[in-house]
């Protein structure tokens, strides 16, 4: 019984300073990010030395060259780009738009939404209908539509608590609204853009056509210009909507998921993944989204050189290729790992901005959810609290295949929809230590997956 | 048995009811909060249409009259102002610095800190002298010092993951190096800005002497003229330091709390006090710091108002005067309270900024405390998990002597400091959603203090 009393002694001893010496190290994790960090710098270069970098073009290149020498510079065990073959979409001229009642013109602002085909040279022109939601689309049917343009005006509810609910509530009128109105004859469709603020600034991303309907240009409007439209539709029978772009698409293009690792001590194949996506957009420079999440992630396997951690399991940083119009890298990357026969125990994904954190949400097996969830005290002196099931990300829930652990890290959402896929989505609206936070959430996380792994 | 089974079930019925029925009105709150908001344009027009607002000035009397305006438009069952005398302090014409280096001067921003007197009219030059705290000042001593200029540049630490643990190691040298570097002789300070940003804005903020040390000029200079200064220094055996400043202080002035109140229903005679304070600093607009702070609380009663929701016990709305250099209102609402022999039975204050919400610190009795607490769980929908025993607020902090249970809303913190008592506190800085839920956050607490007190 003595024997028993002091094992159990022992056993419990043991657990506390386990505990007590993995606080200490997820201390000096932050303490390395918030006081010595370079994600903030990097994300500088990024933004306003390389600039938007949309899948195809030039910068696009620029960018995963760069990441690529920081990864080098770094001394990472390994660094390699896998080849991923990517869509090249090109927006052309900057977008115009006006709508006319009684002769006169307003000019509203817009920007073609991502994959949409051009206008005609001169513009597309054409009386406009109002609707907001495809219901009432279908209600107002061929009769109503044949000949015009729909303007999609559904708001991003402001009632969500949370700002990817609100978004995941609405996005699909992004994505589905020309598709939708081509099928009863319109000619062209204005989306509100997806975001919760009122402003002047149009908000692209993608959307998609089907090879089964016609294929009808599609654009979206501020959510200033989408106010104005309505009442301008509101207070006159006939109101026409006249816009020009001159988006074109070009041959597929050759870019690259930009890989880096540092080799576990312990449990070398066992693999976390964490990274984030390194093309974006290009009315911005992709700061939050997601060049912010693609330093944090590169930050974290610096944070664990500079304190000389080794990580038992191996820790592999992927700067992601085109998750904006295609997930090509998220896919190729899924190849690897079953060419490979990998074992990819967990996937973290930052693309909701580099804002303060507040958590993680998990998707997967539930018995390794919970035993991960079980650490979560170990976070709470960083007011990370938020630990719930829910969302992975684009660019990881392909791994859930071959059982990954998916994990994405949850900042503050209320400010991200300000800037996303718009002209604000810049370095300034960047804060420095809500950035490096994130990156020290992170690497916390990371440290704990691999000390311990996913199994209970 | 059967009936004590039977009655045991019934209490647990009724209470799990009672839970749900708080959580149905809590979302209700927040929805009025988030929808049909007033406080975002209500903190709009005070910042624009009236703008800084220190004790004493114009624009102080003018956003009194607008706040009471708003209280009795929105029909509060009582609007009164009380009366407060509050210190004059006027900075005067914009201050100028630059340090000099053999011959060659270099303009760096500051500005004056808040009750400092002025520099001779053509300004104050002489030898600056760096240093990090009040212990080494000590070792360097009047031989070292006297003549000079101190330069404190003492830095907010970055290491501290909640911005207000980094100003409260740091914001006494704001207040006290006038007063410490005069004891050695010194013939002015300037003192490095309390932010965790490297910027150009410098930050102001209350200092104070000692009616026994003689009064030497102090001002603020913006971090990066601090890094700047201090090379000039560590490259340079003789670096001069000049400034002018014109402030003034003139005969204590009138002012007032805004008092406006919804009377409880049941309990009238226990009091909720929730307020802000309507003073501010000059360089900006105190948006921020705390124009948020009273709108939001104002808005707590207009929500209940509007969801036309009689809360059990009353609600006191104050928009406290002279929070940043006197807390002379703080003190007269202890003041009434005693005169009238109140029962405030808990105070909250929003003095932190309009940042998305995430939770509240407690200060008073432990038992009360552990109750309020203990009904944490209806707000963790609104991820409000940050609860904790801590710090009330300069307004509220009074009303311990009443047995007030105080409650310090707390706001994230990340970007606090950024704009605190400088240039950039200005509407801008706010965003809509972020401040809405704050006043969410606070009309679920009302209402979970209005509907069950503090008592166990």
């Amino acid at each position: 019984m003595k024997k028993l009393i002091l094992l159990l002694l022992c056993f419990f001893c043991l657990t506390a300073d386990a505990q007590q010496s993995d606080s200490l190290i997820i201390a000096k994790l932050f303490n390395q990010a918030l006081t010595n960090g370079t994600c903030y710098s990097r994300l500088n270069y990024l933004c306003k030395n390389i600039g938007p970098r949309l899948s195809g073009s030039f910068n696009n290149e620029k960018a995963v060259d760069y990441v690529q020498q920081l990864c080098l510079d770094q001394k990472l065990d390994t660094t390699f780009l896998q080849p991923v073959t990517v869509p090249h979409w090109v927006r052309g001229e900057k977008e115009q738009a006006y709508y006319k009642v009684n002769g006169k013109k307003s000019e509203v602002a817009i920007c073609a939404l991502g994959g949409s085909i051009a206008t005609p040279k001169k513009g597309l022109s054409a009386p406009v209908i109002e609707v907001h939601d495809f219901e009432e689309m279908k209600m107002l049917g061929r009769e109503k539509i044949e000949g015009k343009i729909v303007f999609m005006n559904h708001p991003m509810k402001s009632s969500f608590v949370h700002a990817f609910d609100a978004y995941g509530e609405a996005a699909g009128y992004r994505w589905a609204t020309a598709q939708n109105a081509a099928k009863y004859g319109a000619v062209g469709v204005v989306v509100r853009s997806m975001t919760l603020a009122l402003d002047n600034n149009p908000h692209t991303g993608a959307m998609g056509y089907k090879d089964t309907i016609i294929k009808i240009p599609a654009c979206a409007i501020s959510t200033m210009g989408a106010e104005e439209l309505s009442n301008a539709i509101k207070n006159n029978s006939l109101v026409l909507f006249c816009f020009k772009q001159s988006c074109e698409v070009f041959p597929e293009a050759q870019s690259y998921n930009v890989i880096g690792e540092l080799k576990g001590s312990e449990k070398a194949e066992e693999i976390i993944v964490i990274g984030g996506h390194l093309d974006s957009w290009e009315l911005g420079e992709g700061a939050h989204d997601d060049g912010a999440g693609v330093m944090q992630s590169l930050e974290v396997l610096r944070i664990f050189q500079n304190l000389k951690l080794k990580p038992k399991r191996t820790i592999r940083f992927v700067a992601f290729a085109n998750e904006e119009n295609g997930s090509r890298g998220a896919k190729q990357l899924l190849v690897l790992a079953k060419e490979r026969n990998e074992k990819i125990i967990a996937a973290i994904e930052s693309d909701e901005g580099g804002f303060t954190p507040r958590g993680f949400s998990f998707n997967g097996d539930s018995l390794k959810m919970k035993n991960v969830m079980g650490k979560q005290e170990l976070f709470y002196p960083y007011d990370l609290k938020y630990w719930e099931e829910g969302y992975g990300g684009t660019d990881i829930n392909y791994l859930k295949e071959v059982g990954a652990l998916l994990i994405g890290f949850v900042p503050d959402s209320q400010r991200y929809f300000d800037v996303h896929h718009a002209a604000t989505d810049v370095f300034e609206n960047i804060n420095k230590r809500e950035l490096e936070l994130g990156a020290g959430s992170m690497a916390a996380l990371v440290y704990v997956l691999s000390e311990y792994g996913v199994n209970p």
